[in-house]
């Protein structure tokens, strides 16, 4: 999975994901309204304009940009109808042929990850059918809980062809709470990184790695403890990481990364470097990752 | 919200808590066939027949318990089906006067613990009005991310008088992968379950811990860092923790902990020891129930 996905990236010219992590406030006034007078001023109507600025987004990026990232948390937030508004915005995902990875941070014991991983990577079996709940093809983990947490989404995906990306180094200011702390000389995300590399060997797959554009002083350590890894690479952009920070995470082929950027292009439309898109959701979302691509292209 | 469980726990003389974590195959045939007739073979039967397996169990034990701790995977492995049954479990456990403990083990950067935490603990405000989407009374978080990812739950918690249980050492066979690795002398978990106490400092408020009952020797270490946490302990019964293994976990008071099980109660209708209830799931249930209240008693 991770090889279709870098060539779409290679096809592209483009290693990036957008975040798609919607926010009522991001949402013009007039999709709000809409979305009210269609499902009401609750839950449902919240979930139905967060989907409409979606569906702007992606309508104007799919043909230059390989992935989208969904942050479920977006959607949880707004419950039931929140996560039917997730659904959708996977499908409608696929329907235009991006690849999708949920940013879903699960990571439990073995039954309990087992779990997730087929709603989310794999099927269910019900009756005499199989059903894909949540459908996406990837899926970020949390690796606190060790391999009983992450070993069922690796089955999973060996079956089902999907892929995961395990936290190693989150992109937050507070990460290194634990993140940095040393054992034997080591802190602990080399630590990670260096299980997720054993993993990757013990169960023959290829296991992406979560590791923030905010710490670039850990990425080309990191690349060296994960030389084939795919690298997912949050906080380019609103959270301060930039081209120059990115670069030593990039693997030997130059490739293998794939850089999230949310705010920067969802909320484009608001930016007056962009005000020549009239606040056109979608045009600004697609002039800001044309940017993006720019920039990365000089790395 | 701590002290308004344990007054229950007191009343009920019950330190427990039931995980109601279905899986499909646990649910008795009957029940499956008349869900699959009402809502087709499909998700939306599934979920309906965790929800009414889930509903014979609370009807049978909710005078003697004073808690329930869903697994949110077990739902989320039935997709948007899945999650309504989820949210449907909460708010009957509600009815019947049940606190519920969401496991949810969430965790994630600043923003999105944020829409987690409002999600599961607090309100979102649309329009006019406040909306408590999934409105558990307590959550499980994972603490990899640091405070940034702990800091919106105990803003929310604080907010709407909720609280959280921290991840501290887990019940699993592998938890020891990195919450036993040595920081100074120190294993992970132990640093943790030590900024959990620096932050019930810091919110003023108090902060849960989950550890395992599968890991008794940490029990003692652990409730010397956290003098006053309620421990949320998992692990008794299929994971093989007795009560022997649970007293170490006791504050001054001999109080303090609340004691998960879910497999032993929710399918002692299969258990040869319950065979007097005749495939009775809820009053196999209840029986079991009894019989950890007693066992738990004697510590």
């Amino acid at each position: 999975m991770f090889k279709k996905l870098q060539e779409k990236i290679d096809v592209l010219k483009a290693p990036v994901v957008v975040g798609l992590d919607p926010v009522l406030d991001y949402v013009p006034r007039e999709m709000i309204e809409e979305s009210f007078a269609l499902k009401g001023e609750n839950l449902e109507g919240a979930a139905e304009a967060i989907f409409r600025f979606n569906k702007a987004i992606v309508d104007a990026i799919y043909d230059i940009c390989p992935c989208v990232k969904p942050q479920i948390a977006m959607y949880e937030r707004y419950g039931v109808p929140g996560v039917l508004a997730y659904k959708n915005t996977v499908d409608y995902c696929h329907e235009k042929g991006l690849y999708v990875i949920g940013d879903i941070k699960r990571g439990d014991i073995g039954s309990t990850s087992m779990a997730y991983a087929q709603g989310h990577l794999g099927a269910v079996r019900i009756g005499e059918k199989d059903f894909f709940p949540f459908d996406e093809d990837f899926a970020t983990v949390n690796p606190y809980l060790g391999i009983d947490g992450v070993k069922p989404f690796l089955e999973v995906c060996a079956k089902y062809g999907r892929g995961i990306f395990v936290l190693v180094k989150t992109s937050n200011p507070s990460s290194g709470d634990f993140q940095d702390k040393k054992i034997d000389e080591e802190p602990l995300y080399e630590v990670v990184a260096k299980k997720v590399f054993e993993w990757s060997k013990e169960y023959g797959t290829a296991i992406g790695a979560v590791a923030g554009a905010t710490y670039p002083e850990v990425g080309k350590r990191l690349r060296e403890i994960l030389p084939e890894s795919m690298f997912l690479i949050p906080g380019y952009g609103a959270q301060g990481g930039g081209a120059k920070d990115i670069a030593p995470f990039l693997d030997a082929n130059k490739k293998g990364i794939i850089v999230n950027s949310s705010r920067g292009i969802i909320c484009a439309y608001r930016n007056d470097k962009y005000k020549d898109c009239k606040g056109d959701v979608g045009k600004a979302a697609r002039a800001a990752l044309t940017d993006m691509r720019e920039d990365l292209g000089g790395i």
